[in-house]
């Protein structure tokens, strides 16, 4: 009769919300630092966004997403990714000459229709940053040093970055004809997926999983980049040797789509079974302009909350969550749980981690929470204190009792604490 | 051809984010000190359990839900509120058993399809608590002080409290036997939707905004408390006149549904035009059971953020969001950029908050942008100083300039800031 969470989705308990706090908290201070600000957009955009924003034949668009008609008929996806809606929201609030650059940052649930399997949700999370209004080569260095930067300052170790040049439109033209020519002779041999790519897009190839074998002896994009790509791309590499930041240069990382350009970046670790990427991004100079915006040019990143997690429980890393209370009240008898109800939430109001027992138990019962708790102080009033107008307070670790006066008690704490 | 953001949702951009962030720290702050924690449970659920949890007869699952169906042929449905959720992760994640009482908070999207107006959204964000496992009225006591010491903590001025007691079903079905006796003579003057009501649910015609002067004269709930609900009620009142709550006793403060026993309150402000309601909650001793878990009480409460935010607008409330930059870095020439790239990237690898340039611009653009960002300092790298080996440093508030050696400048903005 029980219902259950809906097949790859999840529920973030306590004792794990605290390190998906952990997280994003680490990833708010490294905005702040780098000053990019947050952006909100909705959880849901209207279909055509992601049709013209991530590509009608990528696999998100193809095949993995929650597309529904509202009471209104209007067509509606759930957000499979985080790009296209801050580029929406940026043409639609005409964020474009309000400074000459935009620094956003996002953070939340996207949704895509997935086999699901460790380390791959239907509802999963991501950390993004878009920089729009530049193309000058540092601000992606930028964003590769911020995301690698996140990663360490939770505590990740052993991530690599692959980074890559996709060049402009036009040399990947040339490029393009160059793969056809190279795969069409073994076109037999091809996946029944690339046979299609390779008439629709042979980019996509060199992603496949499964050809592996026969992509290694393919022309890679790095040999037809034109000079404007190319010194774009020796200078990333230059401002990323400046910054200290290793990378490994990898050819056969590309973004098959039109608007993507220059610069291509993943994050890989080790732990979560077949999955390695953990993160990446790229540069987009013609995506505003296909969502309907001027021709501004961003790049971006966008990285797997999930997945993080799933390596620093493989890496064994502790995070810093843990957060006992302050005090605990233990109170007997009527007269004193209402006094209690009282101080309590003056102990909070004060700014103190502070809780009771709800459940009228035992004196030793409620020693034990106040043990499970973690507490610092229990704060004990009985009957006999209450008529004495008294209240004990023990400090845990030491086993140390003083009596306070229960009129000075809370202002007493407040010293102490 | 350019793409809106759906209707009834909002952009959240930078200038706002700051103030939800704002308002989510204080949340959260609340919530540790009140000893709830967090849990996550999906964006979306498997419809049925809206059906069970809201209830059938409820506006919200007649008329308000965003329902579809995924690839694989479930009935799913953008949540439209938070509990029903938080009760089934805690059924399902069989929480009872590992405390005695389950506090939980929560924060996130909600959805419902209704006609947007002022403080009214389809995507809308809701703070909420849920505690789980208790009876005992000093929790209702205490997740009502925990909302208003929100809503007063954010900053926002003249929150009122209601209160009523729905009682138990027991009492509940004599008095809606007494409710219908009241109406049916009256029964072609009341509204459409009310006439239904009258049959389904009449404590729902209560709640109508039409007839509220037919509503006027009818029968209250507390007439017909019986023991139990009169004793708990008390007691509420008794640990919110302790804990100094103003509150105000509505006896037509409803929730029509079984599962909602005893305590029901509503948190009240005026300055979104006909909206006055800002949040709100109840016990709901019946809910854990109908979503199949054992019998477990619990209380909790929903408040809306976008109203919070609302009414501080309404209210001129200055949130303290500002977030000044530390350092600005100008460079001037490739090569000035060059250390830049790795300067900036210490600073901020050290804590600061720092920025430079990324479209090129002359120096006297960038002390502009150094002015806007509002920067504490800022620190000019030209080819003389470049060549030099040093670094102009400029205090922003007094004008003094002080000159560092390259290699030292990091460190001594460590120490300075």
């Amino acid at each position: 009769m029980s219902i259950q969470k809906p097949r790859g989705t999840q529920d973030i308990l306590p004792g794990v919300s605290e390190k998906w706090q952990y997280m994003e908290d680490k990833a708010r201070d490294l905005c702040r630092r780098f000053n990019y600000k947050e952006i909100r957009t909705p959880i849901f955009e209207h279909t055509e966004l992601y049709i013209r924003g991530v590509g009608e034949t990528t696999d998100i668009v193809e095949k993995e997403m929650y597309t529904f008609m509202d009471k209104g008929d209007r067509s509606l996806t759930l957000r499979p990714e985080g790009t296209a809606g801050v580029v929406r929201a940026y043409v639609e609030n005409k964020l474009h000459g309000e400074t000459e650059i935009n620094k956003l940052y996002y953070m939340g649930p996207m949704f895509r229709y997935e086999r699901p399997m460790a380390g791959r949700y239907r509802q999963l999370h991501q950390f993004g940053i878009e920089a729009i209004g530049a193309t000058d080569p540092s601000i992606d260095a930028e964003v590769i040093a911020l995301g690698l930067s996140f990663y360490k300052e939770v505590g990740l170790k052993d991530v690599r970055v692959e980074v890559n040049s996709v060049g402009t439109p036009a040399c990947r033209e040339v490029y393009k004809a160059k793969l056809v020519e190279f795969f069409t002779p073994m076109k037999d041999l091809l996946c029944e997926d690339c046979q299609s790519r390779l008439l629709r897009n042979p980019m996509r190839i060199l992603d496949c999983k499964k050809d592996v074998e026969l992509v290694k002896g393919a022309p890679t994009i790095l040999e037809y980049l034109d000079e404007e790509s190319q010194t774009h791309f020796d200078k990333l590499l230059v401002y990323l040797t400046e910054m200290d930041i290793p990378y490994i240069v990898n050819p056969s990382l590309v973004r098959g789509l039109d608007y993507y350009t220059h610069t291509a970046f993943e994050y890989k670790a080790d732990g979560i079974g077949a999955i390695d990427t953990i993160g990446g991004g790229g540069r987009y100079n013609g995506l505003v302009g296909s969502i309907g915006g001027n021709d501004q040019s961003g790049v971006g990143l966008g990285l797997g909350l999930e997945r993080t997690l799933l390596i620093l429980q493989a890496q064994e890393v502790e995070l810093p969550i843990a957060q006992p209370l302050e005090i605990y009240l233990v109170a007997m008898g009527d007269e004193a749980e209402k006094v209690a109800v009282r101080l309590l939430f003056q102990l909070r109001q004060n700014g103190h981690i502070a809780e009771k027992d709800y459940v009228g138990r035992k004196m030793k019962a409620q020693l034990k929470s106040a043990d499970r708790f973690n507490a610092r102080y229990v704060a004990i009033l009985g009957e006999d204190e209450l008529q004495k107008g008294e209240i004990i307070v023990k400090t845990m670790e030491t086993g140390q009792q003083v009596t306070y006066r229960l009129d000075e008690f809370v202002n007493r704490m407040k010293e102490e604490i």
